[in-house]
């Protein structure tokens, strides 16, 4: 989120702490009057800066102010407001929609309140004025979210070292059991573990993540709805610990009610505070396969766990792969992905070695032509492997040192165990 | 494989019966003298044609010919040679002791009677001054084979029209279903499914490729010994049904036994004449992979079936995942990686559509926003949807429109279907 220069040189000096309380209370009353993502309000923002975008929102501003603005958004807000306008439909709009569309709220803001509420749940309000704003959030440029509501004590993660695991609701214990060794390893790796909070693969990725006695903060749930709203209602201990020992997020404000369009919009925060989203589980159609697909335009990585074929929960992630997702099977594949360079890469994997590994391939056709019980003579082993007898003899003095090869009362054979 | 000018001058023109003839005469014998990929061979082989080779490997040239052809060779044969070294063995070496490796299986050598037996066999050898050679096998230059000893009587089929289908031999329930379901998919859309024989997922691939009334040879099964040894020996039913409806090849001749470096050298000749391999299941070590190598070498495209992350014998699949195979859960995809542009690109999966589905943003923010009992007054939804009154009365007449708004006693509500 950018601020403006002027708003930027305020709160850099005496009248820091002041200013910067005042932008706080300014994003708190506008993540009420905004939905996520409302073009023109963004706009404003930007422009503006909260403080003034707030006092133009709430119809402060003179009339004839707002004319010659809505002149000039009108003509700037095609790109933004372009990325809201789906179907027929439009969210957009010119300065006067807008206001009519905020106008209904502006007579229950109250920022203050909220504030105390938040501060009542041992939560703050983040913004992006604030050192620990996520780098990542401010990829998302004007689609970002005016502020952060947050539950829990630690300083937010750093982008960098978060991890989105994310899948189905309805999920199969196959899922779930992966979903909990993925989000297990990453925060034993020191890695937070990012989320939504849902029944099913998000549910099980934070339960898991607190299991982790790793260095990190293990685990981050971001909702659709305010914080002091435990969504769903049979995870509200599950989420009361989740704000205890990590994270509870949400740009809207405590009280507000998570609904569908809510759900879609939150997706944008999970993958741009992750470097990495893994998919657990995802039907052919599943929100986790949007927030993959915001994490692509994001240019973050995406990666898919594989699962049978005949399990529709993996039909969404095997579409993914298709499409060029990473296939991680184990957390240390995953924190491979975002580890930084040197640190993290997967061993190679155990493998029992057999006892032909290693041999040159002279050798494997001498010990291929050995019969394993009555023993052969060197010309015929020569015929029989397409060797020469020299070859078939120095193979024969190798093999015999590694116990592969003895001579019997017949020639030479196979020892048992070659 | 290249012939010299002078060779192919000869059989084009009126003695082209006859010395078509001596060629395949020579190539039979050569390909029981030499192993596959012996290096000398091939060079003798490239340089030479095969009459002239022949003569020289079974040592009827002069001795002063022969060192001063020694000279040159062990000079030229670096390349190819070193593509057979490997540990401390050599297989590759100077002439000398290519001779040395070639004379014990001279006195062996009776090409009629084995061109006789393949013929027995209702067979034939196919050589590359054949129409009918595979053009994929070109590709392998000096490591491509000799000739290949064939029983069915299709004409074998277009490189581009195959489709290999390997993995492992002791494959479990799921890798047999899904080795079934691609081979037979495959063969209905007209490809020959090409794979090894062995027990588990190959011979699944060649049974369900059989079931096929597809409109080409179904199947394609390339042999690590003579065709006429049913190897393994569970599969002789399998292989003579290959044999009567598809194909069994070999670059060996009749009664040569299967070794095993001569099925690891077999596995390039599944993967040069295939466009895709598909590998269906592949524990982190097995042959499987090694086709699925030369195919990457070849430049041919691979595939992997997933499987759950806890079965062994998906983890190979995974690993080829993991370096860039695609992910093909049903033949359809398969086929669309080498089907023609144009040709049988997957249609949109079926997915039921949800009456959400393409409703605008706007209304879908004025649905969430309707309750579904008690109607609700317009202010009051514009408060709860966050939009202007006019959206949300527009939004209205639109939903009321599509059935999914009605206006009740208390206002508007949701209804029942929406």
């Amino acid at each position: 989120m950018k601020t403006t220069h002027q708003e930027r040189g305020g709160w850099i000096g005496a009248a820091e702490g002041r200013d910067m309380d005042q932008t706080r209370i300014a994003r708190a009353a506008l993540s009420r009057l905004f939905e996520p993502l409302d073009p023109v309000g963004m706009l404003l923002v930007e422009a503006f800066g909260p403080l003034e975008a707030l006092r133009i929102a709430s119809g402060q501003a003179p009339a004839d102010d707002l004319a010659a603005l809505a002149r000039v958004l009108d003509g700037a807000g095609r790109g933004p407001a372009a990325t809201l306008q789906s179907g027929t439909g439009k969210a957009g709009g010119g300065l006067a929609a807008a206001l009519e569309r905020w106008s209904p709220r502006v007579a229950h803001l109250a920022p203050e309140r909220d504030l105390e509420t938040i501060a009542r749940f041992g939560g703050r309000l983040v913004i992006p004025e604030d050192a620990e704003w996520p780098v990542g959030l401010t990829e998302l440029g004007t689609d970002g979210p005016l502020c952060l509501w947050v539950r829990g004590e630690e300083p937010l993660p750093d982008t960098e070292r978060c991890v989105a695991v994310v899948g189905s609701r309805d999920a199969t214990g196959y899922g779930l059991s992966m979903a909990g060794e993925l989000a297990r390893g990453l925060a034993d790796f020191g890695v937070t573990v990012v989320s939504g909070g849902a029944y099913g693969i998000d549910g099980q990725a934070h339960r898991a993540a607190l299991t982790s006695s790793g260095p990190s903060v293990p685990t981050m749930a971001v909702l659709a709805g305010g914080v002091d709203r435990y969504y769903p209602s049979g995870h509200e201990e599950l989420l009361r610990e989740v704000a205890r020992r990590g994270h509870l997020i949400s740009e809207l404000p405590p009280g507000a009610a998570p609904s569908k369009h809510r759900f879609l919009k939150r997706n944008r925060l999970i993958a741009a505070m992750s470097m990495l989203t893994v998919v657990v589980e995802a039907r052919w159609r599943s929100g986790a396969l949007s927030t993959a697909r915001r994490a692509v335009d994001l240019g973050r990585q995406v990666a898919a766990v594989p699962g049978s074929v005949y399990s529709a929960n993996s039909a969404g992630c095997h579409g993914l792969l298709r499409d060029g997702a990473m296939c991680v099977t184990e957390a240390k594949e995953a924190y491979e992905l975002i580890a930084p360079a040197g640190e993290g890469l997967p061993e190679e994997r155990d493998t029992p070695t057999k006892p032909h590994d290693g041999l040159s391939l002279v050798d494997l056709m001498v010990l291929e032509a050995l019969p394993v019980r009555r023993g052969s003579q060197l010309e015929h082993l020569a015929v029989v492997a397409g060797l020469s007898e020299a070859e078939v003899r120095a193979g024969l003095g190798r093999l015999s040192l590694l116990g592969m090869a003895e001579r019997s009362e017949g020639g030479w054979r196979r020892t048992r165990e070659a």
